[in-house]
């Protein structure tokens, strides 16, 4: 019997178009039968808050400070020719209009495909994000070495 | 007999410097006889548009706004310290002045190489891109499964 | 007897963000026994000048311009929302607050950790950057035949 392929990626971008990616290249794997795990950090953690964890986010005062700019999905800004927040909204319909699932249908996707998802200890330490803020389907809060485990003898890609 | 090695690079960034990245990588491991797979998508698309691809991207009116921005190689900006465009010139002067290949010099040396060249279907339908617009070294259009089982067995790079 | 697992990473950025995630992943991977090959080029040069090597670099004019951006870990910016420089000094307050190693820190724990610094010979080229412009740590400098030969066997990431 042949091993089950594996596909990780750290997903570390908060951008609209390298999450799409994150996403794309997730479903489209799992969609095949790969194994996927999802290690979100930084500012992809976004991707991965709860609406309520959107404007919770932080305990402190400067936290408060990134969670302003760290809205969540909808919010995700293009890594390139943004035009003052319009880009997103460019891409959205062009999605629509071509018929390729959009960024949310894509996250809605994966947790049907049964795609791990993994949130990065440290980086909910330094931004001052905590379980609660994080959607259910967290499979867990991990660091470095897990992940390693975990990604260990498949493809890892860093987003 | 020692099966060949194996690179492939997701080429999503349209920035000069990551895009000098992808091809000094591409051709540094063609030179020593790996198999090398390229995947363009997103604003990766860019540098293997034809010249005529560049100024007649799209068929509607938002996919035109993007391909204003996406001119190709000649004009990719850099991710870092842009200058107001003239850093890529700087670059381009130094690369010079150093005997280090320019960016159009390493696209010429992977055709040369027989580095593999593919499409992303998705970003191409999403930016509303068609083949014709594309340089006739494209080897194929591919999703995300196709180029999972094409880079199987070997390194993958998200630049 | 099971081989040693290996980390390599191609540290492209030089983002106070990104540089954290290097190291990080870095440092976590070596402390868990993995071999780890650091491999700096373009802006993450920046990551392992001396504070000589980073006023005193280049040799002509236009490499000096880059120079001056390029000051080295303390002036790294984040890749988003620097608000004119103030970023990286708020997630340093964060992980000190927070008890997370800084990115000096993580950076001296790597050296201890007998982590591989590598640095790109073709970037250093372009930007003027000589070998006494470098920490002594550098155990060499590589073109990406010979990195791609380290990285061989283990998983490599560009970030």
């Amino acid at each position: 019997m042949q091993e089950q392929k594996k596909l990780s990626i750290i997903s570390f971008s908060g951008d609209f178009d390298k999450l799409t990616a994150v996403f794309t290249l997730a479903t489209g794997a799992a969609a095949v039968g790969y194994e996927v795990n999802l290690f979100f950090t930084f500012w992809g953690l976004d991707a991965i808050k709860t609406k309520q964890g959107r404007s919770a986010v932080g305990t402190g005062f400067l936290p408060k400070i990134f969670g302003l700019f760290m809205g969540g999905l909808k919010s995700a800004p293009v890594s390139r020719l943004n035009f003052g927040g319009i880009s997103p909204l460019i891409f959205r319909y062009l999605m629509r209009k071509n018929n390729v699932a959009t960024l949310e249908e894509l996250v809605e996707a994966a947790k049907v495909l049964d795609i791990n998802f993994y949130a990065c200890e440290m980086a909910m330490q330094i931004l001052g994000i905590g379980k609660p803020n994080l959607i259910p389907e967290i499979k867990g809060v991990l660091g470095v070495a897990t992940f390693l485990k975990l990604a260990d003898g498949g493809q890892t890609l860093f987003i």
